[in-house]
């Protein structure tokens, strides 16, 4: 993959304001928050995309997402809270690095917004469906 | 924490048009699609927020997450996709169990729509609240 912003904050080279490090993950606060305490999660690891990240990786960035959750919210005095993470220019990824938006709601309404437009999984596309998604994951 | 329907689901009381299960997880068809493919990932754990989940189901669920998304981008025929997790009624969480939200963007823009509000991190406020995420992670 392409070098990206993310690669030199995790190099040192551009500052941040950092909140956690292990050996496989990093996270700091995003420069550009939509609600005080917005954090950016990410696996050390040079990747664009969920799909592609590799078990070990995946594994250490699923067990810190709620010890920094947790942390977040203590910090900011919030309780509820998004977790965003985007693939692709289509679905709005900006930098090309996996990362893990975590976003308290603020009391003032600051937060994540979605519009949700909700359709109906019908009986006979969901059986032929659900069965490819699960043979891919048996293959 | 309170009995919900994944409880139900998981106990195979209620049908669902599953796609993955292993010790800790359980991934299965949204039945209100906001996108053909639109996949919930579950941990088996009883727990209604992400800050409150444990070490290793934590781990086991993002080990999973990644292999889900290929099998659903495989499946579906899509590139991009947005992966989102609600917690707390103000944060739209409408089921209290955990639940990862694996989201294809269809060709026809179905998907996850969100509006991005961002703000300025000021370098002050910034350095107090990285200090303050910092020092209860170490906690």
């Amino acid at each position: 993959m392409a070098e990206t912003i993310f690669s030199r904050i995790l190099r040192g080279e551009i500052p941040c304001h950092r909140v956690y490090e292990d050996e496989r993950v990093f996270a700091f606060l995003d420069i550009n928050p939509i609600a005080p305490g917005h954090t950016l999660v990410i696996p050390k690891a040079e990747v664009t995309t969920l799909d592609l990240l590799e078990d070990e990786d995946a594994a250490a960035l699923g067990r810190a997402l709620p010890r920094i959750c947790r942390a977040v919210l203590a910090a900011t005095g919030t309780t509820d809270f998004n977790v965003l993470e985007n693939n692709g220019r289509g679905a709005n990824q900006a930098i090309d690095h996996v990362h893990f938006h975590i976003i308290p709601r603020a009391a003032d309404g600051r937060g994540l917004r979605t519009k949700w437009l909700p359709g109906k999984l019908e009986a006979d596309e969901a059986k032929a469906l659900a069965a490819a998604i699960s043979e891919k994951l048996q293959g």
